[in-house]
């Protein structure tokens, strides 16, 4: 796929992906949505990416959805035609596919993505700009940052599983606040909500995100990496810890006979370990584990 | 239904409602819930009010269950007949009604609630009188506000689905400690808890409680607003956020092409939005979404 | 049984469990889970114990698998059969029994604990020595007190349901960046991330966490302690509310007719209650609640 709505460069294992439509705020098109999708996927794959960094070039991060060239084409169903909820049952039914919300592909791409995910949020970051970067593990923010969940004052809902991500970062009450406000927070409001994991001068903010992609995943194992990204995720949604004792402990036996072979002689020696696991091959439990959901 | 042990206003579209049985701190009694489902219901069809306040009359906000003329009504069983889980599968059989905590009927509406709803804490908020506010959007506490847990100094438990509710409001371990202990909180500490959202002086506590629903509702989209209410609360709730992505794909479709149609226009051509939709009267979807839960 | 690994003293309806394998910095041995299992499910049946406190004898509280001599035996299935998720569909075939986690199989059984369970963290609590503290209730900190969710270092995962329980305590950004950093972090840092609920001179840390167990269960019903422990850690995962009125329903119908009978009269007539209730003995809906999860 020939990307038009963003670059993306491999600097020593951290994939910055930069959204570019700066004449545009990089105001988010369904183009822009199918390049993210398709660039996150990828990163499952690609053995040479262990942490991916979002940000956006010129002064913006995402200015939201490209509502003058956008609008009337996020839906192409007739409107005649009124969906329910049976119609989302089979989400691939291509049928209906227009009816799925273009954020909610790219979050839930980004909910599947086996690497650590870190936005950069030089400026921006409003309606579909801001609830893209819930999925992702931290916020960084830029002074220049501006952080809002504004679809409140156009009418409409938050979008891109904004309701499941938002609680699980601020709490439920602050999820609240913010959505009904539908205020554009700065920098400073988005650190004190619990938006933003920390706050830095413009120029510092890519040096500060790829110091944190280093702590998170230099010289770690791959593919543990990738399942306490997803148990994280997916273990604490469950309505039981048993559910988290199962897959912890198959994780347990195969990155014991894996990675964490070497990993605990290495500790035990006080050497580097010699991790070799590929997160572009996870045991096939995995597979069935987040198809299964 | 005549109301004996509330009352209500409609200010500008913010329903005030205030427990009114001062002579007795406003105690909780079986009327007293009944009055309170059947407001909160009431609410939902009722497009004239975008907000709720629930206040104390007098110098309590709600002292608790009434336990000189309620205790012994709680429940009417046979205490032969000692109910089990099976008894409560159909929470409608009027056989068995009465098993159901009154508290939690009234929690159960208030979530339901289509409209944001803020407690304004006056003065003693113990027991039920506590449980009642977290469903509540925020919990605004006068000075003179106190909180408790209380349930366990009895005997008897946290009721009204707070097992639920409060952990959502200040996370598990607060939860526990607050339980546990079964103190009984003044407003900086429920502030420091998490479970005030803030302090008043008692003069100026309905007021900040209006100017909060005005920023959460003035304006705004009654559809757009009673869908974030129940996405944020139910969604989150959810294992997986492909159950957000369903709803909101499904809301958005018609916040689009409801609301969302002048107020995307509006807010290009910088004019105020003139949104028509009504909170009674959703889309289809919306009653099988809430029905199924 | 005989307990090798560790000690136990009941002090006045606390019980004090000590990991005391001190000359290994009370490493974790598969023999020492089958003691904390075991004695984890007696206190559910010891009416003479109403709360827990567990810590370590000598200068850590449990440096983390002792990886010497119980690497190799963690998982002894023959590495030619790779178990997968339907492997682990029934938890208790013995056939399989060695791919669970034997960490996990500890805190589900802290998590099934009837009395509330405190960790008095004396020194360093690593690998499963911090994990088994997760399903605890508090964790006291000594300023001695170091906790390392170190797995990631070893190219292995956070176990023991790790996964659920440490996003319910300090959310899921900071869960993220605790298991992806993998630092093991001082008794201030573990404070700042909410993950010890407060911090004790090394002499003061068991008065601390023996004061805490009174204000939590001292003069208390319990059953009433056991009906709120349960429900606030089970009802909080349910996908709605309505699963924790069912229960707080039945919860508050057998507590009513139970310790809550003298607990309301007495605390209308100002004097201490006189509670029978043993956790030992709870409502038969108890049970199948807490099998059926």
């Amino acid at each position: 796929m020939e990307l038009t709505t963003l670059t993306q460069e491999n600097e020593d294992g951290i994939l910055i992906v930069r959204l570019n439509r700066p004449e545009n705020l990089n105001a988010f098109t369904v183009k822009m949505g199918q390049e993210l999708e398709a660039t996150f996927r990828a990163v499952n794959d690609d053995d040479s990416v262990r942490a991916v960094i979002v940000t956006g070039n010129g002064r913006a991060f995402c200015a939201g959805m490209d509502l003058a060239t956008e609008g009337e084409n996020v839906f192409g169903l007739d409107n005649s035609k009124r969906p329910g909820l049976a119609d989302l049952e089979d989400l691939d039914d291509p049928e209906l596919a227009r009816v799925r919300d273009t954020g909610g592909r790219v979050t839930l791409t980004i909910h599947d993505c086996r690497k650590p995910v870190i936005a950069a949020i030089n400026g921006a970051a409003v309606g579909i700009g801001a609830t893209m970067t819930l999925p992702m593990d931290a916020r960084l923010v830029s002074t220049k940052g501006r952080i809002g969940f504004v679809f409140g004052r156009l009418g409409i809902v938050p979008e891109a599983a904004s309701s499941w991500f938002l609680p699980r970062v601020v709490g439920l009450p602050k999820a609240l606040d913010l959505v009904y406000r539908a205020d554009i927070l700065d920098a400073q409001a988005a650190l004190d909500a619990g938006l933003a994991q920390s706050v830095h001068e413009p120029d510092d903010l890519l040096d500060a995100a790829r110091e944190l992609a280093d702590a998170w995943t230099k010289g770690r194992s791959p593919m543990a990496v990738a399942f306490a990204r997803q148990m994280l995720y997916r273990n604490s949604a469950q309505d039981h810890p048993v559910e988290a004792h199962r897959i912890d402990s198959l994780a347990m036996f195969y990155t014991s006979i894996g990675d964490g072979d070497d990993g605990v002689r290495a500790f035990l020696e006080k050497r580097p370990a010699d991790f070799r696991s590929k997160a572009s091959q996870m045991p096939e439990f995995y597979e069935e584990w987040t198809e299964r959901r």
